[in-house]
């Protein structure tokens, strides 16, 4: 920070706005950057901020520096960082192209994932596809295929269509994922991502779906997983009944229908690679109580499990068979769109991160939920709230009562 | 539970009332009982509850008896859990007298605490005492003393009145704490406190005593410090200016006053009696960045710490001396009484409970603040929530609207 007796740092949303500093803010002082609580009480209730070596003291910035060597001293610490990257020097990037996506009435279209909205139910049709050929046989193999390497790919696909469903859909409450394909193709992605843990492209292609599936997670959207015959919930794609608030799975196969009974996969990308937001992986915070059933799983990844099996191991939550499957799951969908988004947005972030909580759990569980209230209480958002007042010179009328 | 057929437990506020179960009840699901999230999700969206066999197995409840045995069942259990006790058989209780509160007017009395409300400023003033005499010199002295050993009654009377305060004055939403009395007394029971830990009695006194702190950290409500000349925050009262979200410490003496510059001073009782629902001592989470000043200041135990050094060991926020004293305090509390009381909440719920969570500081501190949101919003509480149409047969009307 410039150390020129003008510049400040400043979270002047309480008295300016009556509302919380977004994205955290009061979390990000006490927890990220550890400033003394008390601390933290004064400087968030100054208008004017805080500078020079008392935000150094005070631990909200890192270095105060005259302005003349601002941008020099930036420069050489930012130089410093990136210095300390393993990437090979040599390494040369890969092309990211646009994303081909169709967007015709209430279908979205991507090459690996397709999403219908149907739109009088409240519900979008999420299906996710499996690679049609399999993945080079080497990271070598992969550089060469750069974007189209399916799981970068999928991430790209996946995280664009969270996006524009957060953003642009928000009546629709149900997100219900299928998926479809093979599961040894998938598995021998997987398992590039996993054996060449060093390579920096394999690295930032697991990193894109840890970001991608924490995305899921932290979507105030109901999610629901159908596992049904010809479906592909094998490793990375487990991870999306996993990620569900929770799974149906078809048990044995459907009547006049060829196809085999549908199964479920581990691989090794469902012991590491995608953490959530709490720091635990979606099996560990799945089996808090039990934590031994994770090691358990650990000896079963390859293995093709059916409803039952998957049932008894804990990986999914009801196992209709045929004759009920049809009536359960659409009264269940048809339930939960029934119901309060708002209490299932409470509900579903309490119940999705159990268990230990981080500076993310903190920020993106918790707090995505709480100042949701404080920016809905008439204090802020009402006709003498603070928030609409703001810049009218006019300060907010505040109902006293604390609740 | 009664293995009748119809007896059931259910969280069923989600479906019927658009809002949460109450006090933590998700939390209790999947981080008490450790409840596997998707069956969470399931159980929350049943109205009509599980019964029998499946409580067990999804863990909602530990036991299913016949309903003929239920009664005696419950009996045995209870007495297995009391036998485990260590409190020696023969151990006498002690008689505790209804509290001596005399409210007149604005002013709340009791034997060791008083409070002024002075309600056009929006303020409580409360004052908390030292003993007037030095404690017993043993535990039998206060066994025989009872509910008369000093510790024991501040934790009642401090107790009650952040009970009245929270209940009966919402309005009032900044409590400004003072101590005053000898420091000398207060260590002396502090003593008996720590250095008697394995007597039943001082651990009960130790243990009200942390829950009230602790009931102080939850208040929604903005708590101040003031130490001043003549003030006693030592030890067991010290707590209450490590709970106070900032501090102020005069400097010096005050101009033309006989008392001596104002003096903190730590004892035993500041590194572990009192943990927060945290888990965390209120010293611990206050040196979150920087968790060696804690071990320094268990050397310090004993010392009185003027302004200066108590500023620099990071124990009070703000040490204005005598000539900016009056001006400073009295902005700082008008300040605050001016700020969205729903922004405060938020606020200082976030910077009170920095670092570690647990099932107690998720119950306590997110939800609090988090659940009121839900409480809050038209889907529950408009005229057409579900909240207010419970019981009248019609359903609630929701907006479908994702946040």
């Amino acid at each position: 920070m410039a150390d020129d007796g003008a510049t400040t740092v400043a979270l002047p949303e309480l008295p300016l706005l009556a509302v919380l500093p977004g994205t955290g803010g009061l979390t990000r002082l006490v927890d990220k950057r550890r400033v003394r609580r008390d601390r933290a009480d004064v400087f968030c209730t100054l208008e004017e901020g805080i500078k020079g070596r008392r935000a150094v003291e005070w631990g909200l910035v890192d270095e105060v520096v005259p302005r003349s060597k601002l941008d020099e001293v930036a420069k050489q610490r930012a130089a410093e960082l990136a210095a300390r990257t393993d990437r090979p020097a040599a390494a040369r990037g890969i092309v990211l192209p646009p994303l081909a996506r169709t967007i015709e009435g209430d279908r979205i279209d991507y090459s690996h994932v397709t999403c219908e909205i149907a739109r009088e139910r409240g519900v979008a049709e999420i299906t996710v596809g499996a690679p049609d050929s399999p993945p080079p046989a080497d990271a070598r193999g992969v550089h060469e295929l750069g974007a189209a390497f399916w799981p970068l790919g999928l991430a790209r696909e996946l995280d664009d269509l969270i996006l524009h469903l957060r953003t642009n859909e928000d009546e629709i409450g149900v997100w219900v994922i299928r998926t479809v394909g093979s599961a040894e193709t998938v598995e021998a992605c997987d398992r590039l991502l996993v054996d060449h843990a060093a390579d920096w492209l394999m690295r930032e292609v697991r990193l894109y779906l840890k970001r991608v599936f924490k995305r899921l997670d932290v979507s105030s959207r109901s999610i629901f997983a159908l596992i049904e015959p010809g479906s592909c919930f094998t490793g990375t794609l487990l991870e999306l009944a996993l990620a569900a608030d929770r799974s149906y799975m078809l048990d044995g196969a459907r009547e006049g229908d060829t196809k085999a009974p549908a199964t479920v996969r581990l691989t090794g990308m469902n012991f590491g690679a995608c953490p959530m937001v709490n720091g635990l992986t979606r099996l560990e915070s799945r089996f808090l109580g039990e934590p031994g059933r994770v090691d358990d799983l650990k000896g079963r990844i390859g293995q093709d499990m059916e409803a039952a099996a998957a049932g008894d191991a804990g990986l999914v939550t009801l196992t209709p068979d045929d004759i009920d499957w049809d009536d359960e799951v659409r009264i269940a969908i048809e339930e939960r769109v029934a119901f309060s988004p708002d209490a299932l947005t409470g509900m579903e972030a309490s119940l999705r991160f159990g268990g230990p909580e981080t500076l993310e759990s903190k920020i993106f569980a918790r707090l995505s939920a709480w100042q949701n209230w404080i920016f809905q209480r008439p204090n802020a958002v009402g006709p003498k709230g603070a928030l609409r007042l703001y810049g009218t010179g006019e300060r907010g009328e505040f109902d006293r009562r604390r609740v």
